[in-house]
């Protein structure tokens, strides 16, 4: 890969998993609505290539994209319990801008960081807490109608119909991964569901990595580990990624029984 | 049915075909961004229910929705061409009001219309115009993902999703009517797609009259008439509403062979 990489929303929780794993592999732009701390910025990327921008400025997002091949788009509020407004424009509207220049510049892939929200509301209280554990096989593959269990989740939903119509418009390959819960060197403890949908930090490098090299045309994947517990299908994700996950929550005992809990804010 | 019945969107073509069918069977509130002329509005409609508001106007629409039993939401920009910030605030953001204030003051009922473009990627040029032909069997019936042709589709879209979350959430009956081309007295002619989903006026009218009725959770129907050339399944409809067209497009001869052109502007 010769062309850089844009990755918008560096300095989030994702960001920075994909940089710590796959940080030296690219020629990267980074682009953040905050100026990134040095820590959060691998050595090898100048100045020139780190962006301070509000997705939403058309503007500021083309000056990014220019001459880019691929781009990892997270930038967004994060937040499952995020207002509309915040969502309607950071999540909506700062999408729509960045796949559509992204496309009128000819990127050949885009990763778009969806999330087991646009899916949440297949968690139904018939379903609950059967679904997080590993006798149950019900499982959600990616062909199945969006369900958002918040707006947060609306805004995921809206962004891979937007990816859908990019794709089929322009041939942009675009992947929407619908990422479950991302915690670092362990999964969560006391949370069947967050160990379901666990995705651990080098999986997570990993399965960004693929959708940069990967052929493919227009996909929706679950971006989780290979965790006993899942019901989410992680088939597509190896099909056509070549998703290879290293982890998987079952092999982390934490002592008692584990409990359904909410997770903590911010965290999916 | 004592409770009155909200209509967003009362003056536009939908609403009209609605209004000239079972005007005289609700007590309807009309909403619309304009004053509607007389000629537009049932005799039996007092001017107190007769609301000129912005949907995204939040005050406005919880004004209009106090003690409505159900709501027909047609308010939006009706354009296949709709630019983004169009979509974007009347479709996205105005959907988004209508749906949550309905499901905070316990709506029973609400029927949203989606559109034939919020799956018009599915017609691609491998598939069309054999699609459009009596001969082919291919059937959208929409528990397929949707597949936007416009933006404008990628709105309906989002609307769906947001049906979907306020029925999960609030328990209130949500069914999105995928409208096809609805044209008066007779279907386009010399346009093969629009043949194939043509809604007849009556056809229309008594469909949204079924939603107003039937018993359903959460729905996507198509809104078609009963055409030979259809690609759109109109089982589920007829399963879960009760619906039962009258009218086929194949009942229609015009002089020549059918050409497949593009409809005019501002219409599906």
């Amino acid at each position: 890969m010769d062309e850089p990489v844009l990755l918008t929303g560096a300095g989030g929780r994702v960001g920075q998993a994909i940089l710590n794993g796959i940080g030296d592999a690219y020629d990267w732009r980074l682009l953040d609505r905050e100026p990134l701390p040095a820590a959060k910025v691998p050595d090898a990327v100048p100045d020139a290539d780190r962006y301070v921008a509000d997705i939403t400025d058309e503007r500021a997002v083309r000056d990014a994209m220019r001459g880019v091949g691929s781009v990892i788009h997270l930038a967004g509020d994060p937040r499952k319990t995020a207002p509309w407004d915040s969502v309607l424009r950071n999540n909506i509207d700062g999408t729509q801008v960045v796949m559509r220049v992204a496309a009128e510049e000819g990127v050949e892939r885009f990763a778009f960081a969806s999330s087991n929200h646009a899916v949440g509301g297949y968690e139904t209280d018939d379903r609950t807490p059967d679904l997080y554990r590993t006798d149950d096989d019900y499982r959600l593959d990616g062909t199945e109608l969006p369900r958002p269990g918040n707006l947060y989740g609306v805004s995921k939903a809206t962004g891979e119909a937007l990816g859908r119509l990019y794709h089929d418009e322009y041939g942009m390959s675009v992947v929407c991964v619908r990422i479950g819960n991302l915690t670092k060197d362990h999964p969560p403890r006391e949370y069947e569901r967050g160990q379901a949908m666990w995705l651990s930090h080098r999986d997570c490098a990993h399965l960004f990595d693929r959708c940069l090299n990967a052929d493919y045309g227009f996909e929706i994947v679950y971006g989780i580990s290979n965790n006993d517990r899942r019901y989410y299908s992680i088939e597509r994700a190896r099909d056509v990624l070549g998703y290879d996950p290293q982890d998987n929550s079952a092999d982390y005992t934490f002592e008692g029984e584990p409990k359904v809990e909410d997770p903590p804010a911010d965290e999916s």
